[in-house]
């Protein structure tokens, strides 16, 4: 357990903590008094059948969510919805490697996975709320893993699902990229085997994991239009350490390896004996997937071969040129596609 | 200078050595007795008007260029063309770190640049040869920067060109991409600012590049369509393991080094001002560009560009599930389409 200001109430506030008690996990470990981070917007009806909830991505909290998704101008108003943003298991503020105290903290936190995120936000989502019914599930990236999870995991309790820029299992593809999201921190010499004294000791290694997401987070369409500039960057040097290196440098390296390790194995289909198509079909909400055109890792083919193995549902590519990173509102035209997409899926 | 059994006559001969004399590089440095390797196939006829120039790419020999583009049942066919097949400075055959003596050789070898590569080709191919015209100049990949190079710098030296999966001006996207293949290769801590005494000590890093170009040089429908599979390989990790680990282990990490340097920098603008579209324009060679589709760095787009700036050339992308290592042949039918591109640009 070590201290670490990024994940707190002034940057990432305000969010309250509601303690699950000791929560057993999939793979065999125990979070003792498991704590899960939440924030609400806007008010719960009488019928409470106006509630949505809002996951978190890989190395964001839901913060960034309500920043960017959240807001009377957008589809997820809060002045309609009520607004349930809750974060993942080692994502900083709920549960953590980084603020668990010994035996199970930083390098000796125990494996997580996706259907425990899911497990844990359900029992918030019922049990604090008693919220028998959600009007959406809605996350990008890792926080749609989460948003899969969901639909196939507890198919009566949501009407709709928007995973954005993800797949319900993730590709071997992605698997071998986040791996070399690890490497680059545990190359770092002061990694320690995870027991370093403070994140800024393995600031070289966030470094090198920034610099592979230069790559895989952008892509060439990127760089090849220069939207750095339209980003205030002079160069894209520049971008890379004034964007991509100032944001991962606050950030935990337990408990990014934490979300790694899940983030990898992420797959709808565990728990019904690896049939995708089977585990797809539990799905019973309105389902909108969102894609990105040009991302690197999450691309249109992925998207397209589950999406034909739900009936009914719906693929939708946003137009950008930012690819997987996309999902940060990094152009114009990027949160009116989300917001006409979500507006439409709600509408239904 | 340390020994390296892989760059060998019995691995990558036969070949012979030019030597250059005292080089002068255009970033200002000297290779004394500058030594450029290369093995030629066929007879040059009469009219010395069959001669073929075949470069190599980033990693490989021209070893690899023969095994698999050059035979009497390929385009590229030494019973009707004399080809004369090149290897580039820094490339572990021709003058390059680890076989030069201090006071320029490992971590002291000068910056080298692909228009280096050409005049040096070029002397070779002049001087050695005799030939003031080749038929066509071939090359993929970082070959392909020496085509592009060739082509604008001797303009009336062929009659055609085939750069494969390669532009003429190197992208951002791919500069930052080839920055992460050095950091692998540096983050080693072993790696001693390159004055190692064996390649060997820098495994690691050697393993953390392959595990890079696991996920740029394929992509998600080689992993999805587990084309690892009808490679031999048992399991994505086995596939790395067994086959990209195994290609890179003997590797000399400041040969790479030299390389990745340049293929950065290739800008065949960079001795006109800067301006792109003035240097295509001084092409006359009838121009074949060949793309892969799903490559991840070298993507159509960024081909789609330069070829717009260059009347009367042609833009053909092979059909692969590889990306960019698709070079290397790893799938049914893409020799082939190479083959029928290369006869067509031949026959015309």
């Amino acid at each position: 357990m070590i201290e670490n200001k990024y994940y707190s109430q002034d940057l990432h506030g305000p969010y309250e903590l509601y303690d699950l008690g000791d929560f057993d996990l999939e793979e065999g470990g125990t979070i003792p008094n498991c704590k899960i981070a939440y924030n609400t917007l806007g008010k719960l009806n009488a019928a409470k059948d106006n509630a949505i909830v809002v996951t978190a991505w890989y190395s964001g909290t839901t913060k960034i969510m309500e920043q960017i998704y959240i807001g009377e101008d957008h589809a997820l108003d809060p002045n309609k919805y009520f607004i349930i943003l809750i974060n993942q298991i080692g994502g900083g503020l709920s549960s953590s490697p980084h603020n668990s105290p010994a035996p199970y903290g930083m390098a000796d936190f125990p494996k997580v996975r996706i259907s425990d995120d899911v497990r844990a936000q359900y029992k918030v989502i019922t049990e604090k709320f008693g919220i028998e019914k959600l009007a959406l599930v809605f996350g990008a990236s890792m926080g749609g893993q989460q948003v899969w999870e969901w639909a196939v995991r507890y198919p009566d309790m949501m009407e709709r699902i928007a995973p954005v820029a993800i797949t319900a299992k993730n590709s071997s593809h992605a698997f071998i990229f986040a791996e070399t999201l690890n490497n680059a921190l545990m190359s770092d010499a002061n990694f320690n085997a995870g027991n370093y004294k403070n994140c800024s000791d393995v600031k070289t290694g966030l470094f090198r994991q920034a610099r592979l997401w230069a790559v895989m987070g952008l892509n060439p369409e990127f760089y090849r239009q220069e939207h750095w500039q339209n980003m205030g960057f002079n160069s894209p040097e520049d971008f890379i350490t004034g964007f991509l290196e100032t944001y991962y440098e606050p950030l935990d390296p337990n408990d990014l390896l934490c979300q790694v390790w899940k983030w990898q194995r992420g797959d709808v289909s565990r728990n019904i004996g690896g049939d995708l198509k089977k585990a797809l079909s539990r799905i019973k909400a309105k389902t909108m997937i969102m894609g990105f055109k040009g991302d690197m890792f999450v691309p249109e083919a992925d998207l397209k071969y589950e999406h034909e193995m739900i009936a009914g549902s719906e693929l939708r590519m946003i137009d950008t040129i930012c690819g997987h990173f996309a999902l940060f509102s990094l152009e114009p035209g990027y949160i009116q596609q989300i917001n006409k997409n979500l507006n439409d899926l709600l509408s239904g």
